[in-house]
């Protein structure tokens, strides 16, 4: 209750931005389909696309006092992540705030609960991704922590890991397997941009992944509709 | 269980494509308000707006295997509608199906459940009407059927029936309709037009629909604020 | 049932007006946090920035025909506001509507409800904020209220208050408190534009705000991830 | 912020008592479907059914000082009404609170947000009406106010007014229209009992009501699925 | 607009009583998982079970005036279904409603809306599944239709088929493979019994159904958190 | 990926047994409000109330295959708790695997999903906490994991963990923590005896507690309605 943990080991820093290129869905993919945020979390604007090493929050239902307690534990190529302890759609978060983090080099908010401000943050470019937009302002009373693990909208992220948002929501990536995941991600691009290719030139993906044959062995029967009319409805 | 069906009848082509003249509340309004897919059914883009001819697929929870089947029963002008068959937000689709749907010449999708990469699927400029984004994978597990009627959010959809899509929402029109409420939504816009030309110039909703009587046969009062002022609150 | 007040008092146009420059969030925070809708009401077109009248409308469920008659109503600088008086998300408004609006001024719509003809809207550019969107057609059968007090979304409105709506939503203003709420709202702008310029030049807000004590008084404790590596997690 | 009004008028006492003999929907019909709660607002036991006098309580979001404050401005055949002023879930309520409310002959509770101890409550057969149920604890921290008019799940209520809650909900009833509503309430008993005898004997309500003619008039057409095969699909 | 459908076609009498011995969840697995309607409809009640004949009726959001006409349609052993043309919680149905389908015989209703007078319903011993309790009152204005095919809550429903329903939601059973399925249930239910008496008796189903082999090919690895305590977590 | 971990460390027998004399509200106070699970989980019974130790399982959407793996991993005094890797609300668990739980001496199940037979569930006495009820069935295709750690309805859950179920919710405690916050419970519970009694008798929180010092201090006012009847609108 009210603790600040200081100097946390980060990701890597350039495997932390390089992520940046792959999507959600592609990190998400690449480490077996683990990692993401509820669908609820979404992007306040449109094309925002991210990563960077998380400093966790973990609030009080709608009081933002610990986030002005975080914004000095950030750096340069960080992502605040803020979990409330309890279900808030208050506006946590608005431009000010911004303001400081940019100035500091964060790369944007993850937030389960409202954001404000929405116009302003989109003109200065600071990307938000939360669970609501509303003006409904927080108090500044209940201590939280900051950088302690927490559960952000269904993930389990601790202070380090990697964070990526673009418009399909975030991804988080253990701290510890950062390298690993980037690898992968890279493999599975190449072999997707090839896929496309084929797709493009009319290709099939029954084809390509070569499906057939596990459908006709799990029953799929075809019929036809102009030969048997009765069937179609 | 695991049905493909071929060679379906498709709504006529030239009145399929006219649909897209018409916006959805004006197509729902023109077959006397049915046809609705529930609100749920949003477009991951601002301005798309299609028409086509379905092809339908009932699909597993969190299992895509069967959009893959349906993709080779696609067409030109066809209109892809994924239904499932319990609740699922997960990710069924993404770019690559999408790469391989505009290879035959699909106009669309509508999925009550989620799509992911957006952001690509915008910049190629395939239009998704989805109930979620989610970058959530699915398996390739359970099969599915194709071509069979399905209900997609609320609205019974069978093969070949028209899908007309806009930022409203998506509204599907019978097959054999297809002709007739194409003609209602022709009659319906040049009436509008006349009406709406009124409007501009300042004339009463109340006087051009001729109102006034039927309102007072109810009873409507007209009070006034400033010689009973009690009676403003 | 079934009443129209006529000659409402209007909160000072131009202080009515004057609202447009300043945030939902700063008209909320200025009038001591109140004011605000629910969250479910959000602006259809992206970037819009309102502040007008409100002339109030208390419509039954899926049942639009109030509208028309609140239409006479209405004057240059009003907004109209819509509240079903049980939930509905039916589309009881569209381009023609917003045609007829224009027509005299308005400045936009708030409707605890569903809106359609959203392209055209856009096109238009009338601002509208709804709970829903939906191409559902309503009726225009039962009597409502035009000029009545109403809860809409949550926030209780009465006819000649001030409303703002921006990106985050819409807030209300009591007409009588209009020109008090204005200056505070001037005053927060002006003491957050400072702030801002130190912010931006990287002082920290615990300084600003000199919250410090206050955090350590409460039992803010500080911990250091490097030599006490057992705590990071 | 921070006001308690004493001394309160409350409606009459026999007559706030006697709609405990009226469902919800009977009251509510009376007034005209007026003054009904959301119905996310729901007794967390089976059967109960009270009237009183409403205490009002606006409370911050998760926290719940002010009903400690409300409790000493409660007495006999009071109904405690509680309203956050931003939406929460967490549980304002458990049966500590309760032990003060019934040792002051407070009738029950109307919360929209959460309550606790819930199996507590029901042992000690004091009726709750809420929007959740949760053990999330609130905290004691910002101020709210009593007895001033509150909107309370898209209900206005006034401190004094009837407020009455059953198994399908509540509705509030202002103070000055009580007794008004309790002779409408009784007209409406009366009369339903004569056609539920009547339904009860198998007459129909087309024709208790006389809507055959209406129907008609509307172009209702019958058709039989027998003679017309083709038209019952 | 505006049809009543006469002398429906029901399933057998005796095969659609018969259903009312198995549980929903036994139904829809017998018929391959499918016709369940959508969680939304819950049971009023705690321990109804019922099955029937479906007597369908479509009615605008907000007017339960086709009710009324189709209590004319019902005869003994019919099960009322109602769904909505657009989304509606409110209170279309009470207890004179109930009065008059039980002086008919029918066994149940299940509606896609809201119902009231949920404690008298449970007094008479009317079971009623719906998708919300409101009080919520309802107008008679707008034409619907009786015994049409209908999309109920997700599920497509036909007037004639069966209708199993108990708490664990709704199930729908094609008229016409009433016989077919309602032999399946027989034999699904006696194979289940042999199952929980080994199941009672100790035996692990990963036995009884011969699981083991199958999670081995896939790859199911067991750890023991004794030896590699690092791995618990 | 397919991970079973055996021989988990499970919470003192004792001290998981103890829990279930305490209230979910209580545990969850007693640890600093922490450990509470999401509000959507609730029990299908009245009044189950249950503690035990935690077998948790990761299971795909709509798929139990994993349910029947963990069963021989739980052990008398087990809670069995399932998390979906996506969001489900299909009926992953009925009663026959509540009759090989109940055959190891298993004490309930928590689940952020569906289950079915909740009238033989409740006649067997086996209680369930689930986030939906539906009949749904669910495939067994895809390997998920046992006695890992999961995030189950936003709260952290390790294998061995003590579980503590009542009509309140779920809350969770750490397996080390256990004995700990055993002793505060009781400590809790002794206090809340006595401030139960004096409140009983009629004192008032505002006393007991010692509010009304800081109320005074933060500002609270006191008005009387009938000396300023204009305040009290």
């Amino acid at each position: 209750m009210g603790v600040v943990v200081q100097n946390i080991r980060r990701a890597d820093r350039s495997a932390a931005d390089a992520f940046a290129k792959y999507g959600v869905a592609t990190v998400h993919e690449a480490q077996a389909r683990t990692g993401l945020l509820a669908v609820r979390i979404k992007s306040i604007q449109v094309g925002a696309h991210i990563s960077g090493t998380a400093v966790t929050v973990s609030v009080p239902p709608a009081d933002n006092w610990m986030i002005h307690v975080a914004v000095e534990q950030c750096q340069e190529g960080d992502v605040l992540v803020v979990a409330p302890t309890s279900p808030s759609c208050a506006g946590y978060f608005g431009e000010l705030l911004a303001t400081a983090l940019m100035a500091r080099g964060v790369r944007g908010l993850v937030i389960d609960a409202g954001c404000r401000d929405v116009a302003e943050l989109t003109r200065m470019g600071f990307p938000v991704w939360s669970s609501a937009i509303s003006a409904q302002g927080t108090v500044k009373e209940t201590l939280g922590n900051v950088n302690v693990p927490v559960v952000c909208a269904g993930a389990s992220i601790n202070a380090g890991d990697v964070v990526v948002a673009d418009d399909d929501g975030v991804c988080v990536v253990r701290r510890g397997e950062a390298e690993r995941v980037l690898k992968l991600c890279r493999e599975r691009e190449a072999k997707e941009a090839k896929t496309r290719e084929r797709l493009k030139a009319g290709e099939l993906g029954l084809d390509i992944y070569g499906m057939r044959e596990k459908l006709a062995a799990r029953g799929l029967v075809y019929r036809d509709a102009t030969t048997e009319p009765g069937r179609e409805r």
